[in-house]
This record gives structure tokens, C-alpha cells and sequence, in this order.
């Protein structure tokens, strides 16, 4: 694994907990940790439980006790990495966004085309896929259960950006991570829609937007939160971003995506309506999917709060009983769950890196609509 | 009072109810029920509790016993009734949308301000202003307790025509309606955006859909509920709009209006993000208003549930006790009371036709949008 | 009509409203609102539409134009006006509780039914009936939508004593009031659940308490809401209340009825689990009826939020489109509508003095048992 | 650790888990587990990463190589085991309920005791502490927050029980169990009602429930969930308990447990209402508490609805940012890191076996009580 921040630490505890609570056909061994900084990496192997530490990315390509690379570091370095990795027979988990631009993805989604006629996989970790309800979600609406898709409405509220003093940190640099509310929770929304309704966004009106160009630079982090000290940056990625299109089938969708809405922590939200129902998903009651079901009689017809805890639901027989809720992390440990099952299978995991590319393709329309001032129609107010 | 249908009868309940619950300045008498056809306006002056009954509204407005006209007719309808009126000296309300087309608000608007200057008053009824709940986030927002506005994340969302099969209506009829969801609902969330940030759209990106582009024939009605004919005939309005633009202070705004949300009944709902805290509605839950307060401390800050019910609320102290809340009509009550005590005070009422027409100025910027080829942005999948 | 508070208003907007929405068999004329203070009176009758005042209660008895009384004054008059009044042959509605003692409520009804064999009708208030979602809930368990009734849990929890210095009133003294949150409150879920399961409760274990037992007394009074003075009075009513018991077909129940639950402000609660489902009402959330069908796949069942607003819900075609929520006061206009369908068709309005002196036996019963030691089984902590 | 079902499974995530992810002064290692049958217990060993096995729990006692017993077995074996644990000086976690009876629960409190004079630490498995919103929610009654307790009140609902053909487990028999909704979730509210107001239950009256008296008897299990076969076996437990009580203080309780409430799956719900304010949870939202402060303006207080996962949270600062919610086991890992800390500081762990006590005497009494007529009084109805 390289890297070890916020999505180390989780991918670390899903190669350690699938194994204890999934049968498994590959039995997962956490070999190697790569990090920069030698001592900062050994203590982070310590305390996430990986066996040995290297400074240098490319040694780990070259041992052949890895068989496989889980990329978890900012999306500038992505593209790099991937590529080699698959060169060297290396099985790929790499953090989403794939890359910080559509050159890059393009790059990545060739390498791993190929890498999969020699038998090498590869996958983009959009791990909210593997929530059960969401999984839950994309099975109704393939099943037929809400007839077929009308409108979508996808939003991904968070609040840590919403004080101007919250201090910098690379994800609002653009030269490491590519854009900022767009790439890092935009991201996952568009992949959701995709996911969920099987269909690619084909087109996109957008705006971005920036709230506060400057501010404290941070001198320690500890998740998404830092400390801030008297030194000021300045912000060079979206805070926020809106915008609508349509799917390949021709249905709408309307997109938001934002750090700076207060009192939303992680409010990933997305409904689907079709022409026989309508699923609704909020993260942060991520354990309910919402089903309303038009075939149901007038008078009892309304949304079903599903508790998707049942051992019918996606995942949730491996865990515990009904109404014993799983958390953030557990949609990783599934990840690991479905990676090692698709290699073990010999078959493609996904989301491959093409799946990845589309949503890549999205969020450069986005930046490119955003860009563009015929966008917009002045009201004359 | 014009016209007898849905909103005729919630505007007759608000004459009647208002000044029994409200000390009124002026007391209104329900004196002449208009309606083209002479024997179902009797009936329909019965029910509803108007002493007369006429079938050509331009006699009403020689009538000196006639202080005020309201205008519950279809949009085509109301520039012609409410310029005459105003000539004539006749206070004016009039429904939503004021009108069909911009041409149409903006000479509606010129009569207005020139009767203003006589002391004829006119407002338009975007009645949802007067939910207490609203009218209470209107007040948190102007007094500064969100902050400065950053971001607003509209949506009107029924589901009255996602059933195919359900009959046609004027509503569906262009030269009646002007438009479909976005003039009908999309009104609302627009005026709403503008009453409660105290800003109006300064321009929009727009997206207009027709899901389904022929029905049934409607034998007759009720509320908005038809029994479906075998004849079919064509729906030439939108079924779905979805529009983002900026504040005239800057800040992003989305918005959704569609009649296709299955599950959703009256989903109006509206969020603004500020730098200092949230407000947040939705008509569904409507004497709720949800106030996220940055300024609390961190362990304990959470959106307020709070039920609008109080005494020391908006309109509230006239009705019951705390927790004994209010339905749809109260809003048009409290329009009539507002309405009244305006007139009697001398003063311009809001929403006046200057307010309506930076909404129509905004559906007609929508329209334009949504027909331009250059919104969108091929994402290449 | 005997008394004019905060009842009085509720009943007066009914009688006024129900012809308007409401196809009746019988025309209702408001002509006599009776109370002791001729000023007030009058006045009273202006404001909520009375004809004449009348500040005798026995005189109106003996006039031949009233066919109908109307008793919303506190409980320890009720007997003696109803008693009376069916004597002299006029329909009674009376509000709940039906008395202040179990001898009084059991006089009423001895009269109740000798009125009955003259075709003399009469009722009791409990208005709570006829919420939509309430009716919905009956008629779900009366056909076997849930199966067996096998538990019930109901609370009815307010706050407006919550704060100590919340002033005296004709509530929260027992010679008026006969009980506090126990009669006042507690009464409506007793009602609730023999109205929804159709089985009465058949024996209880109690406990009241009174937190607060000395209070300012009030100036005036405005709804629940009074101005303090600087005297202060003892509480001589129950300000909380709790009990569970049997219904007739030997489920358990439990109750709650408290008017100290800060942040609660009518949350009147009931939930009703079968053999086959479940049914859960809050009227916070008034217009919405939860239901849980058992018979539902695994993989999709959960509480329905069923939008109690449809044209197929009871009562509500006569209302608005769906998703235009009804409010407190309906509850009231739909009784009007039932007693007067029940007195034209010269039937039983329902619920009868019987079904209130069931709660009434209720109420009493708690009382005995809440005074009863045996009541207790120490722990030993 | 003895014993690897359910609850097996769960400590083993966390004694796994929790040196990841806290800063433990104590480093656990997973040497032995225990179990009746060699070969499962092997398997089970292998899958929950323990590295011995053992079938006889007395032959653990005597390795010097072993600290602490964690004891996850029915309540039937956890005197006998904990008392002679004990006494060979291993620290003890024991799980809930702590006993079957209330004589064994005293005979392990005097033996925690007496080993605590000898550094040997003991304490019990009520994890529901540990749930981030509960710990808040003691912290700020503790702190005041709320004012004085007034109320609480209390439900454990699920609905694993409600098909009478789900089969027969040690659960549903007496002789292993205890007692059935009672001692299983009916004990986790009681010992949450203590630990949220610092006071033990000092008295109850009670009502205990069997729904099925005969269920088929279960051939396999996993979870809660077993595969029915065609015999059939008496049920010998509760299916649902009220009680209603006061603790220490005075202030009046109520109760609710079942495992018949369909559509509930694990709504473990409190909210505690004090004379300044109130607290409420329910663990279908886990990472959710409700907090209604009086001191609020009146026109903006409400139920504040706080994400308990910022970092100022307890035990949410070792996780993942804010809005990324936790789950049912993350409990556990807590459980083992305030176990570990309170050993390394020499004192005593919470809740201790007093503690645990206090809850047994509320069980007896709940039983003691529901067996007593005296309970009961007739309504006549």
C-alpha cells in the first residue's frame, strides 16, 4: 500500500477485517507500506499493522511477493504509479479520482485495458458502491423495480470548509488534487449516478465556485481536520460546484457538490425516479435505503424506510443481526471483499478504470462548462 | 374574486377565516363571485360563501361596492383582468405566475406602480411566503444569524403526473398555462430564493424535459385530480425543470420543479447555506423550520428541529397552542391579513408586481436557456 | 355553543368551515354562544360568528330554533349542562373528557342512551378521530392489515409546564379540571387506542407525579400561554402520568402523558404492533401514518411513510391536492361533518358517552392504582 | 475468550481492532479461545484470529501466559466462570446480562470485590455505552445540561421475533437465558437509564409477555437468525416486558422491551427530559443525539440534532472525519480501550459488577412484580 493518511488507515483496516469476517478466496497478506518519510512511514506500519516499510514506490514493483498495489496517495501521483504498477504484473486498487486530469485517466485506462489481456486487474475505489443500501439501491433499479430511470437528483454536502479559518491542506491545492469539492466528493456522486442507473452522464451545464481564496496554513492534520498556524495560502480549487445534464438514456440529473454547508457532515444524497417508483440514499443515515413503490395500493403507498440489516441485503449477512448498523468503513472492507473475488474469478473488478474514466470525463466537462460564459442566460434582474 | 377552482376555493376560506382569527384593520365582505358559466358560478358563490354572483368581470369593476379584485383564473387571463382593475381603482391580488409571458408581467407592472401612485395597492400570491416556518427563516437570515449568503439548494418536487395515464388539464396546455412544473411550482421556489435571501436570480442555466408528450383527455376534475377520457391529446408544457444561477450578490443557487417525483407529494424545499449557519424547509414537515447556528458550541451544534408553533413565531400567536400546527390554507390567511393591514396602513404590499416580475423575468431566462444549444457540454461517453 | 376559549374557537371555525368544504345533509346556523361575562360574551360571539349571546346556559335549553348544544367549558360543568340539555331534547356534543369524575360520566351516559331511544344524539370531542392518518390507522387494523393486535405504545407528550414559571390555570386546578396531563391529555391516547384496535382497556398500573407544585397565577391567558403575576398558587393536578394494562383481548399497552417534555410540543404518539404489521402515528408529523406490511419481500420491507393526503384517504378529497397538508383544526370540522351525517341518518355519532365513559373508567383507574402501594416492587438499589 | 457466537464474534473485532486505532497503554493479544467442541472451536479460532484453542475454560485459569477472561457465553455459565477467574487473579469482561439469577449476580459482586482489593479488575459488557451519542449524552446531563432528571423514557424494540415460525434458540429458554426480551435488551436500556442520570431504579411495577408459546425448533443459526426444522419446543421466556419505575432521585421511569415490534429492528431509544432541557436517542440513528436545550431563544430552540462524529466527540477523534458515521461493533472497541485504560491506571473499570447488580435487582424486580396480581387494577371495561 502506498500512503498511509486518511485512506491508508482505512484501506489498511479493510485488508485486515474482510478475511475475519468474509470467506475469502485469496487470503490478503499486508506486506508493505510506502511512504516518504521513513520513520513517520514505520510507525504507520506499527499502528496500521503492515509488516514491512520502503521509501521508494518502484522497489515494491520489483518483489515478487506483492501481487498487488493499493494506491491511496493524492491524485496527482496516481497516474504514475498505476501505470508502472500494472506494467509490472501488479494487480491496481487505486483511490479515487483515478487522476487529476482526463489526460492522465486516458493514460491509466489504456494501461489497464491492457494489463487485462495478461490477466492483471485493476479498480478505482468508490468505495460508497459497496454501502449495502447503495448496492441495495443499484439491484432495484436494474431489477425493474422503479420501471425505467426519469430524473435523478445527487447532492454531496459537507461543512469542514464552511469556517474561513479552516487551514489548507493539499486537497485545496490544485496542482495536488486536481480540483477540490468537484474531484473529492463530486466525484463520488457522478460515480453513484452511473452506478446506480447503469447510464453515463453524456453532457453537463456547470459552476464552480470559491468562497474563501485564502487561507491559514496548516502545520499538523489529524483526518480532514489541521491546525492552523499564522502563515496564509491561497486556495486554488473549487469549493463548490452545481451542475445538470442528462444520461445516455436522455433522463436528467442534477448534481451539487459542496464543503460549506453548514451542518451537513457528510450528506451524500441521491434519488432516482423512474417511471414505476423511486429509491432515495442519505449517507448520513447510511444504513436506510428509501423505496417508493407506485405499485403499491393508493391508500399505503408512501416511501418504505428500509433498515438494509437484513441477511437478504447486499453484504449485511457476513456482519450483524438486523438493525445492528455498519459504519463508514465497512463499504472498504466489502471492497477488498469484491477486488479479491474478481481476481480470484479471473474476471474484471469494478469499477474498472473505464467506468473511473467516465467520471472522469465528467468532472473535465464541469470544469470546461464552468469555464464557459455562454452558459449562462441573464435574467435582468 | 375571479374564478372558482382550486385556488378560488382557498382564497374564499382565507376571506372568510381571517378576520375571525386575526384583529383586521379593514373587514372584508365576500360580495361577487365571477365565472362564465352562470349556473355553476351560483352554485360554486353558494359553497363558497359569496353574496353575488356575475359573469363578465369587467361589470365587477364599475361596481362601487367593489374595493378589491382577486384574480384566481388561469395565467392567460391575468394581465388583461389585472390592468382593467387597477384602471379602474380596484385594489389587486392576483395568483401565481402573474402572468404567461415577460411582456405580459411587464405591463402588469407598469400599471401597478402607476396606480400606487393613485393608492391602489396589487400584490401577486406566492402565498408559500406566509408559512410561518418561511416567514420565520425570511427573519433569521435578514437579522443575520446565518451569516452572509453562500449557497441555496432549491426543489419542488410532486408526483401528480408520473402515472402516465393521468388526464390533461389546462395545467398541461401552454396557451393556458404559460409553462408546466416551472411556472407552477417553479414559481414558488424562485420567489422563495429571492424573499428569503432578499436577492434576486441574476441569471440561469436551464434544463426543460417532457417525459410524457400525450394523455388522456380529462372528462372532469377535482382539485387536481381528473377522470381520464379515451380521447388523447398532446402535454405542451414541461413536465421537469432544473436551473442553477447566481444570487445578484454572487452566491450559487440550484433549483428542480417537477410533477414526475414519485413519493414526493409537495416536496418544497429549500436550503440556504450561509458563512455563519443554515436554514432549511421543506413543505412536506411545513411547520418545521431547521436552523443550523454555527456560533454553537461544537459538541452540541446540530440543525434545530423547530416547530414554527410558538407565540413568539410569525402569524402563529392568532392560531393555537405550541405543537398544534397548521395545514396549507393558513398561508392564504395570512396573505389576506397582510393584504388588508398594507391597505389600510397605505402602504405597497409584497410580494408587489415588481417582486413577481423578477420571478417571471427568471422563468422566462429559463426558457431561454433550456433552448439554447449552447448550455451543454459534451462529456464524450 | 357554552363556552368561548381556546375550545370554543377550535369548535366555532368548525361549524363555520364544514358547509364550505363538506357536502352536508343538514345546514348548521351558529346562533348562541353562551357564557357568564355579557361583554365577553359579545364579544366573542363577533369575533368567532355567533348570532346571539346568551349568558344563562338553561334559557337556551328551552328555545325551540337551537337543536343542537355545544359544551366546551372546563369538565366540572359538563355534566350538569348535558344531562339538561338532552333532557330538553337537543343533540349534544360535549367536549372530552367527558366528566371529572367516574360517577358523573357514568350519569351522562345513563342519559345518553335514554336521549338515544328519543332520537336525541350525542357525542364527545375527542377530535384526535378524526386526523386522517388516525382514521387511516383504524380502518387498516379493522380490515387485518396488521394482523392480531398484539402491543400497543402511545405517549402524548407537551412542555408548556415545563418551565416552573409557567402560570396557573383552570388546567392545573382539580376542582376544574378533575385531572391534569392524566384527563387533559392522557384521555386522547386511552381514546386512540380503543378507537384504533377496538378494544378497551380492561385494567392498568399507574403512577402520576407533579414536578412543579407551586405556580404564579395568571393574569391572562391567551390559548395555553398566560401572563404570570406575582402570587403564587398551589398545582392540584398530576403534571405527568404513566401507565401500562391490558386491552380486552389481553395485548399490553403503555402510556405516557406528560406536559413537562421539553422540545416535545403535541407529540401525541401511537404505535399499534400486530401479528402482521405495524401502524405508527405522531402528530407532529400530522398528516403522515406509518406503516409496516409483514408481508412484504425481506428485501424491501420497512415503515411506509404513507402522505395521508391522497384522494382515497378519509376525509381528505374534500381538501386540497395531495401533499397540501391539513392542520390542527380539521380535526374538529370533520367531527362536525360525522356528527351531523350521524344525526341526519338518525344513527349513533361515534364516539358515544359509552366509548367516553370507557376512557373515562380508564382515567379513574389509573388514579386508584397511582394512590394503591402495592402498586410498587422495591429493587433493593 | 470463552465462547465465539455472536457476541464472540464482536469482541474479537474489537480486541483486533481497538490498538489500530487508539493509543492503548496495554497491547492485547488474542491467545486462547475457548470452546465445547474442538473442531468448531478451531475453525473459530482461525476465523476470529486467536491463536490457541481450548475446550476446558478452567484449564485457561491456570496460564500464566493469560491476564484477562473475556466471557461470551450464555448467562447460565458466567457466575460460575467469572467467580473462579477471579479468584485465579484474571482481570474479567463478562457479557450482559451478568447473570441469570439474582443470588449469582451477588455472589460475583462480592467476588469482583474482594479481587479489586487485589488489583484484579472486573467489569461487564454493556456496550451501548461506548456508542459515541450515548457517552455525549451522559457527559452533558452529568454537566447539567439538561437541569435536574425529571423523566425518562425507555423502549428497546426489535422484531426478530415477530413471525411465530422464526425458530427456538438458547434465547428463547430459560434455563440458558435468563429471561427473554427482559435480561436480553430489556438490561441494556435499564443499565442506559443509570448511566445517563447516575441514578440506579429504586422501585417498579411490571407486565411480562409470551406472544408464541411454541416455536419450531431451530437446526442451524447464524446470527440471530436460525433455519427452522419440523419439531416444535415450548418457549419458556418473555416475548416483551414494561415496566414503569423511579429511580434513586424520584423521577418517574418508564420501559419498554420486545422483540415483537415489527419494523423495528434494533430501536434501543432514551430520552431523558430535566427541568432545563432533554436528551434523545434511538441506535436505528446511532450516530445521532438529540439535545433540546431551554435556554435557547425562544424563537430558535428545538431538538438540536447533533452528528456525534466530530472530533470533540468521545472516542470519535480516533475514527474518521466528521459524517462519517460509526457502527454497532465500534462500541466494542471502545469497550476495550476504556477496559485496558482503567487497568494500566489501577481502577476500576465501568460498569463494574456493582453496577451490573443494580441492573439484576431491576430484572428481579421486574419479574417479582409482573407476577404479582397486586399489580392490577380493573377498569371495568
Amino acid at each position: 500500500m502506498i500512503g498511509y493518511a486518511f485512506m491508508g488507515r482505512a484501506h489498511s483496516h479493510a485488508w485486515r477485517t474482510a478475511p475475519r469476517f468474509f470467506g475469502l478466496p485469496l487470503a490478503p497478506e499486508m506486506s508493505v507500506l510506502v511512504g516518504r518519510t521513513p520513520d513517520a512511514t514505520a510507525e504507520a506500519a506499527r499502528t496500521l499493522g503492515w509488516a514491512e516499510v520502503e521509501t521508494d514506490w518502484r522497489a515494491v514493483l520489483e518483489r515478487d511477493d506483492v501481487d498487488l498495489v493499493d494506491i491511496c496517495t493524492p491524485g496527482d501521483t496516481h497516474a504514475e504509479m498505476a501505470v508502472a504498477a500494472l506494467a509490472a504484473g501488479k494487480h491496481v486498487l487505486v483511490e479515487k479520482p483515478m487522476a487529476n486530469t482526463l489526460e492522465e485517466a486516458t493514460t491509466m485506462t489504456v494501461a489497464a485495458r491492457e494489463a487485462a489481456g495478461r490477466g492483471v486487474r485493476s479498480m478505482v475505489g468508490f468505495s460508497y458502491r459497496r454501502v449495502p443500501a447503495v448496492a441495495l439501491a443499484r439491484q432495484l433499479v436494474a431489477e425493474g423495480r422503479i420501471g425505467e430511470v426519469r430524473q435523478v437528483r445527487a447532492q454531496y454536502l459537507q461543512d469542514w470548509l464552511a469556517d474561513a479559518e479552516a487551514p489548507l491542506s493539499w486537497r485545496l491545492d490544485k496542482d495536488r488534487a486536481g480540483s477540490g469539492a468537484l474531484g473529492d466528493i463530486g466525484a463520488h456522486i457522478v460515480d453513484l449516478a452511473h452506478f446506480i442507473t447503469g447510464q453515463p452522464l453524456a453532457g453537463v451545464s456547470a459552476m464552480l465556485d470559491t468562497f474563501v481564496t485564502e487561507r491559514p496554513v496548516a502545520q499538523s492534520f489529524s483526518g480532514l481536520q489541521g491546525t492552523a498556524g499564522t502563515e496564509r495560502g491561497p486556495v486554488t480549487v473549487d469549493d463548490a460546484a452545481i451542475w445538470f445534464g442528462r444520461l445516455a438514456g436522455g433522463a436528467p440529473a442534477v448534481f451539487e457538490a459542496t464543503r460549506f454547508a453548514w451542518g451537513r457532515k457528510n450528506a451524500m444524497r441521491i434519488e432516482v425516479s423512474g417511471s414505476a417508483g423511486a429509491v432515495a440514499f442519505d449517507f448520513e443515515d447510511m444504513n436506510v435505503l428509501h423505496l417508493y413503490d407506485a405499485a403499491d395500493d393508493a391508500r399505503t403507498a408512501g416511501f418504505r424506510r428500509i433498515d438494509v440489516t437484513e441477511p437478504d441485503h447486499p453484504y449485511t449477512a457476513a456482519w450483524w443481526p438486523p438493525g445492528h448498523g455498519l459504519g463508514y468503513e465497512h463499504a472498504f472492507t466489502h471492497q477488498v471483499v469484491d477486488l479479491l473475488e474478481a481476481i480470484a474469478a479471473e474476471r474484471q473488478p469494478e469499477p474498472s478504470f473505464d467506468d473511473a474514466l467516465a467520471v472522469q470525463r465528467v468532472l473535465d466537462a464541469v470544469e470546461r462548462s464552468s469555464a464557459a460564459s455562454s452558459v449562462y442566460t441573464e435574467t435582468g434582474n
